[in-house]
């Protein structure tokens, strides 16, 4: 019956064959697919179909690319160097098409939905489901007066939530990186298993994750033009914060008032938090130290100061409307500066991030200063980075 | 400033060109991506980078494989013919590799992350997002002893779910076709913004929906093994209805329990209902006539009772433990039975739906049959169903 073929297609490749040695499919494939397989050393193998093409190029996005081979079935293969544990985005290369992997799920990065494999950490259960109770991730639509027109993002609510139906909680906004969207802490980073996971072992407060869409325009604008800019031009800059500013707006007059008035929050600064990574930690630094009156707690996750500071130094006198001026003051308003970086992220973010950290030791700042050692501009490094910074608000 | 690389990247490509004609970006695509892009009439223009492949084809799931265009600067370009409205799969096949378009959004069917595009029902706005009160969707996650793991679910809570604490809801549990996962009815079908309309407009009951993963395994039991097996034959169709049976035990042992005890529902045969898709719509017959204490209401969206009946007419009297031998008493038992098939689809889906329909009337089984005009095996199909299916319930 032809009514059974998409089924019978599904369960046939979902049998899964033992592979060679200890390589096991990757958690990020898809129901049933062999490939990507990943041993015990992190090394990867993949198998690609592409009987016709003449070249077939693997490419991580945080390594070179590298030439997958023709074998006689039609099919490409590579075998790769061992990866660093974490979640690795990669696309494929077919004849110049830059395309994703139909093995792998996809996971939307860089503005479109591309492949990944998960390397696993061994003897690591943070981010993985575990028997703890679990909270529920929401989808929220808003509408937004800033953007003028629907706005979606998710919300976690930690476990009893819908129970304790007296209590209220505080909240941490949590921004994607560029490229991203607001699926990104969800789906790549595991965050509603990791606050699972520290609330249930008492490590953090219970509290609402408030995960939102970080591009926007203003109502009736079109998208800040940046075509055919210099790179790095003042315009472009403007452009770049001229979003910024759009996006400052929608957190600060649409999203906190929707989210208050939608879920039990303990809707005060003492009980706000925003952290954020890569373009989300700039966002946070702009929105949390534009609105301190709004916020208490601030995490740049491999992102911070650069939409205001660029390459610069921080002037702790001038910046940010001199907020760093005096360390006291700062330190009765904000509880937790807290910045962080991984060991292999690439020469300029270390540099920059190290670079802020050195200026606020200097002007008395007190802040965290978190190196995720051996991992690079990718998820594991803000998987990590989530689980210093809960245990801290609130 | 390389960290702003990114967020330029998507910028950049996120101003949207002018179409020539009134051709636009399709709905479906990945934020400022030009294509595809859709014409009033419904032609669609594609346009992909493959600047070394010898071959490029556009392979629209219902129909025919077209040969796409290479262009002098490395794109491969087609325009398609008038499609009819809704939301349709495709794939591109690069010199034999059969790949994803990264110009649109990811939508899980097939088993794989596949590319679609929208074509607008002109004056149509069921399935919209509009200007009124919006349910949210919820990931949940519950413990099945059946399946012996954590399994997924989406949970649509009506508007207002939260504010009104002392109300009570009926449950419609909704299930995606053969391929995909229980992420279909929102991503690809809107069920969220197709119960928002309605209930907004008062056309039915505000109501709680879940939508389940439709495949399982028994805990400890490999996934039914239909590798080698003759399509068709008894063997095969045993590993087919033995996951139906898991698939069954799961839903009437954990989920239903799990989402009465999570949920403000109305946990009585009188207030649950059924209904599904191809794949889906087999197993709500399976699962319902089964268990008619705990369902009262069945729909059956091009599929229906072909795991029991294969491509033989229904006997009244003997299938289904002999539920419809009886009209009266079946009538008393169940409030809704609803059928519907696209007058586009294959002939032996129309077919199988027709045949049964008609052994429905000679038995005196009250049911509504319904035709989805001009449509195929396809989500306007299914959209349309729900629309025509939900204000009959409760």
């Amino acid at each position: 019956m032809w009514r059974f073929a998409l089924l019978v297609c599904l369960l046939s490749s979902a049998c899964w064959a033992q592979q060679p040695g200890d390589f096991l499919p990757a958690a990020t494939n898809v129901w049933g697919a062999d490939y990507p397989s990943v041993d015990r050393a992190g090394r990867v193998q993949f198998r690609v179909k592409a009987p016709a093409a003449t070249q077939v190029k693997l490419n991580f996005w945080s390594g070179p690319k590298v030439d997958m081979v023709k074998q006689p079935d039609g099919f490409w293969t590579v075998t790769t160097a061992a990866l660093v544990p974490g979640f690795h985005y990669y696309t494929l290369i077919i004849d110049g098409a830059e395309v994703s992997d139909t093995n792998s799920q996809a996971f939307f990065g860089a503005g479109k939905y591309a492949s990944a494999v998960e390397i696993p950490e061994p003897g690591t259960t943070y981010y993985s489901i575990n028997d703890v109770p679990h909270g529920q991730v929401r989808e929220a639509w808003y509408q937004s007066q800033v953007t003028g027109g629907w706005r979606h993002a998710l919300v976690y609510l930690p476990p009893n939530y819908d129970a304790q139906t007296k209590l209220r909680y505080p909240v941490l906004y949590l921004q994607h990186g560029g490229g991203e969207d607001e699926t990104g802490w969800i789906r790549q980073g595991h965050a509603n298993f990791i606050l699972d996971n520290l609330i249930a072992g008492r490590a953090c407060k219970p509290m609402i994750l408030v995960m939102a869409y970080g591009y926007a325009r203003r109502a009736g604008q079109p998208l800040p033009d940046l075509m055919g800019k210099p790179f790095g031009s003042p315009e472009m800059l403007r452009a770049v914060q001229e979003m910024a500013s759009t996006f400052e707006d929608d957190v600060t007059q649409a999203l906190i008032p929707y989210i208050d008035s939608t879920f039990r929050t303990i809707p005060d600064r003492e009980h706000r938090a925003m952290a954020g990574l890569s373009m989300g930690g700039m966002q946070t630094f702009q929105v949390t130290l534009n609105h301190l009156g709004l916020f208490s707690y601030i995490g740049g996750f491999s992102g911070a100061g650069s939409f205001v500071l660029g390459d610069r130094r921080l002037d702790p006198k001038t910046d940010y409307n001199g907020v760093f001026a005096d360390p006291a003051v700062f330190a009765q308003k904000v509880h937790l500066l807290w910045l962080g970086v991984g060991t292999q992220e690439p020469e300029r973010m270390r540099t920059g991030l190290q670079r802020l950290h050195a200026a606020l030791d200097d002007a008395n700042i007190k802040h965290v200063f978190y190196e995720s050692p051996g991992t690079d501009h990718e998820w594991q490094t803000w998987r990590r980075d989530l689980k210093d910074f809960v245990p801290r608000l609130f």
